[in-house]
């Protein structure tokens, strides 16, 4: 649950960030950026902002500003009737992102959100710069956490269905809820 | 046809463009520019600077420089096997982009190819400024041209079989050939 002046703040924190990044956007788009708490309350831990260019049945372009330190919680895109599910390629625009897969290895330079390390089972670490990218298949389970400077990313992908995303810590909600 | 030497300079040139409009790319992906001159041979008046991010069986990202005045000759995405052709979605980022769409209407702005208007038979003229975004079905012709002071853009869409693209201009070759 986030307050309306929560999210504007957000919003503008975000879209200065992705200003700077370079990335071009008209302000009808910042004003439309999207602020998710997940549910969690506690924004500038676990969250993200995100603006979408545009989300058709096939394709989906989004650029995601994430705060220095800021978490977007382990989730993954499930199979949808008879789309096998989201692909998505996250590439780098600025900042530094640590981004959790499946697999062997152990977190070495992101901090998990402390008592949470149940809601984290990505234990395979990757460390991204700006240009880098990687694709995850449908299905994948994932995370990602910037890094001190904050980072900001586009999201490519197959038809974005984010509420039907399914996430690691059962007290996250898709839907962020906005009061006055 | 185009020679190496000329190939080596609309990179430079396309990947100066492309970072002037805030685009974050490797050295390595700016080697890799793909240079069209469609098989016309006069790459300044139809030809197009292709920075490809990824493409895979299900989403493609590109970033397109266009020179000052070049056009992108008239095309569209045919069906292929089960997939009903590519959707995309152009997105300038930098300077003004002129737009061919088949409907009603006349060339105002854009200055097409002399001598090639049966080439050109999409009139209806749409002008983009950066932020400005537009989805095209799979199928539908279209053409584009840079203004004065060229254009860079996103393309972003479905998987991109360029070589099975139809054109108008029966001359056209999709693929470049570059000589020494």
């Amino acid at each position: 649950m986030l307050r309306r002046a929560q999210v504007r703040e957000a919003q503008a924190r975000a879209a200065a960030m992705m200003r700077d990044a370079g990335v071009v956007f008209t302000p009808e788009e910042a004003n439309a950026i999207a602020v998710a708490d997940f549910g969690l309350s506690r924004l500038e831990i676990e969250g993200a902002q995100i603006l979408t260019f545009f989300n058709s049945e096939r394709v989906s372009a989004k650029v995601i500003a994430l705060f220095p330190g800021q978490t977007l919680p382990e989730h993954w895109h499930p199979p949808v009737g008879n789309d096998p599910g989201k692909e998505e390629t996250l590439r780098v625009i600025a900042g530094t992102l640590y981004v959790g897969l499946p697999g062997e290895g152990c977190v070495r330079h992101a901090l998990l959100p402390a008592g949470k390390e149940d809601c984290y089972t990505c234990r395979h670490e990757i460390v991204m710069a700006p240009a880098d990218q990687i694709t995850l298949e449908p299905g994948v389970p994932h995370w990602m956490q910037a890094g001190s400077e904050g980072a900001v990313l586009y999201s490519f992908s197959t038809c974005a269905r984010d509420i039907l995303d399914g996430f690691t810590d059962p007290n996250v909600v898709r839907e962020t809820q906005i009061i006055d």
